[in-house]
């Protein structure tokens, strides 16, 4: 293992704030206890270096000496194999955690990504179109809902693949849409109670923060 | 390795067919030369030893011994680890490989199957909610294009990711959102005309149409 570094952006609008993907790295981080440092690349100004290390222009990457790792999925996967805290270490429960993972990302957020972007769309929560995305993201919450009301966790024990279904639940969860799926609320908030999540949810919230008193400073 | 078996639906309509996500198993399959079989589970009746393999009651799913695994891209990173013909063996280029199906699930089709959904709904092919999720699609496939521009497969040779990706732009490209698109059009195409490929969308064409004959038989 090399130094690892988050890159994250330098200031976002105040809506995605504790939103921002880097959440999910520094969540991991936090619970394996692996020393890190965060960089920043301008949210405004997003060239060619930013390009090189996240060709869809986004955030986050995380550097592990000479190796650059974008997506939060492939990111984590990366943090697991870093540490015991973060996966199982038998091989049935490494490849567990793998499905789990896309499972929440292609799975879950695939309905509740969609689903939130017409819930921030202004006049599109009406309509038969928009009943059509509530009941996608409603089909993905009634199938996980049996998984979690037999387990604590997704494999096992606690794993990068809680840290990507949490954050993923998040976005539902504020728009009250759990409030029917009581094994996925309770989940949640068992995810969310966890000290590393408190920890890298403040942690961006204040990176954030100091980005306005920059902006502020300069102009 | 034990015995690998690909499990889909016994049947699915019309519509669907050459899009089930067993073909991208298949193709892998296929380009691996990895012995497997098919097996099928009920289209219309989705039971309790359906949600064992997959909880979220869709297909495919891939048995390997003993080990179950769910999610095309956790099925194809499983497989990977199989077949030097799928992924580079050195632990950057696997690295790479993980990142860039997490970019083919998460950052590609995370646009193009909301775009898709809305494509083939009756009358939502207007206004600005229409606009938004043909800008989100734009947007990925602008990133992409450079990105495709300069080399021949993602990740130095031909991998999973290259399947995932593929499979992925087939979807838009149905639907000539690809034509601005020179190279990502380019190696939709280089990626289609692999054997390997032809040989897993006739298999899944073949299996489907078996399906019809036994439901007509049964009727």
């Amino acid at each position: 293992m090399g130094e690892l570094v988050l890159t994250t952006y330098d200031w976002v609008p105040e809506m995605p704030r504790g939103l921002v993907r880097d959440l999910r790295v520094r969540w991991a981080l936090e619970e394996a206890a692996l020393p890190y440092r965060v960089a920043t690349t301008p949210f405004h100004d997003r060239g060619a270096d930013h390009l090189a290390h996240q060709p869809f222009a986004q955030v986050p990457w995380l550097t592990d000496g000479d190796l650059s790792i974008f997506e939060s999925g492939a990111i984590l996967l990366h943090l697991a194999g870093l540490s015991e805290r973060l996966a199982p270490s038998d091989p049935k429960g490494r490849t567990a955690v793998t499905e789990w993972v896309f499972a929440a990302l292609n799975s879950v957020e695939m309905a509740s990504l969609p689903w939130f972007l017409m819930a921030v769309t202004p006049d599109a929560q009406s309509g038969p179109i928009w009943q059509r995305w509530e009941d996608w993201l409603k089909l993905r919450l009634q199938r996980l809902e049996p998984v979690l009301a037999e387990r604590e966790w997704l494999v096992g024990k606690f794993s990068v693949a809680d840290i990507l279904m949490a954050d993923v639940l998040r976005l539902p969860d504020r728009y009250e849409r759990l409030a029917d799926y009581h094994a996925c609320s309770a989940y949640l908030a068992r995810a969310l109670a966890r000290p590393a999540f408190a920890k890298a949810h403040a942690d961006q919230m204040a990176h954030f923060a100091a980005g306005d008193e920059l902006v502020s400073a300069l102009s």
